[in-house]
């Protein structure tokens, strides 16, 4: 008798593994089809429910749709991601509630002195980072899970977005997101991922 | 004619939804069901596919498998996670590994001058963290995926992890992970989460 695929040792059915991982591609194009406030907001209610220390939530996703939110994305963005920024249905910038402490009365409320563990700034931008990156990680996710192709791109000038689109001082930028349908000619080859004995050791 | 429900505007099933992200919850008791390695190593071949910048995967999981490692752990865990830790049936550091940019000539063959974009040490921790927290996103989802439950924790001592088990000097030590199937009183009730007016806008 043979051991079980790999792909059936989970319990997740393999359409579902093909949709958010296996066949799922980060897009360089996309077509003209709009991705709606509607379907964001359905992505947004799968993913909120993802775990945060404290369930503290700090991340906040801003969706440039005016054109000229677009053009003042363009100058912080890498050459080589400004076309495909330009051209992309739905641009957002995923960026960390530095003060997310303050809702955590409510978010966290059998331990409302949490707020006050997170009294010094410096702690809770670390915190914040690094629960919002988290939290993109789900993100990702869920844009696949609704049928959709995310471009996250790091190649971009993030203080400089953070002031231009957080003047409040506490936002910080940390991604930006392309969203839509794959375009012609989306995706390279696949790229090689490192093997399990690469990644995983035991003592 | 109503508006369609809100998870039938996503493309992933309403039961895989529920597996990941609405009916999953961070447990807090496990029963003595071990996890396999088979196991680890399925999440793993899943959620290798997830994007990172420049296809780095610098995410590194140690799995603690004999008591003596255990022990070496439980001293920088807070208190408040130390008897839960103590209980999992499998107990993970993730890790990011700040040398990552030395796989980059075979993972990203196309630009193998990306290697030495990340010569700068204090610039390759910072995206070495950021994209291995990504991974961790990925992971959190991908051990849902295989019917178990996810215990992340980051009340520990991340510095003191980092010199306990990597004295090697390329590896940050992230969060802690308990991953189990469920025990009794595994959770409380769900805390509330932020509405997509909270955490969107649109500009």
């Amino acid at each position: 008798m043979s051991a079980p695929a790999v792909p059936d040792l989970l319990a997740l059915d393999r359409a579902a593994q093909d949709l958010l991982f296996r066949a799922a591609r980060t897009a360089n194009t996309f077509t003209d089809e709009p991705v709606t406030d509607a379907q964001v907001a359905a992505i947004h209610d799968l993913i909120r429910y993802g775990p945060t220390a404290y369930n503290g939530q700090p991340l906040r996703i801003l969706l440039l749709r005016s054109p000229e939110s677009r053009a003042r994305l363009l100058p912080y963005v890498s050459n080589a991601n400004r076309a495909k920024t330009a051209s992309a249905p739905l641009l957002a910038v995923l960026a960390a509630d530095v003060d997310f402490h303050e809702r955590l009365p409510e978010l966290y409320p059998h331990r409302p002195q949490a707020r006050d563990w997170l009294a010094d700034r410096a702690t809770r931008v670390e915190q914040a980072r690094f629960n919002a990156t988290l939290q993109i990680g789900y993100l990702l996710v869920g844009v696949r899970a609704a049928g959709l192709a995310a471009g996250p791109m790091a190649g971009f000038d993030a203080a400089g977005v953070t002031r231009e689109f957080f003047p409040d001082g506490r936002h910080e930028a940390l991604l930006l997101l392309s969203v839509g349908h794959p375009g012609p000619d989306a995706w390279h080859d696949r790229l090689p991922r490192l093997e399990a004995t690469e990644v995983i050791s035991v003592r």
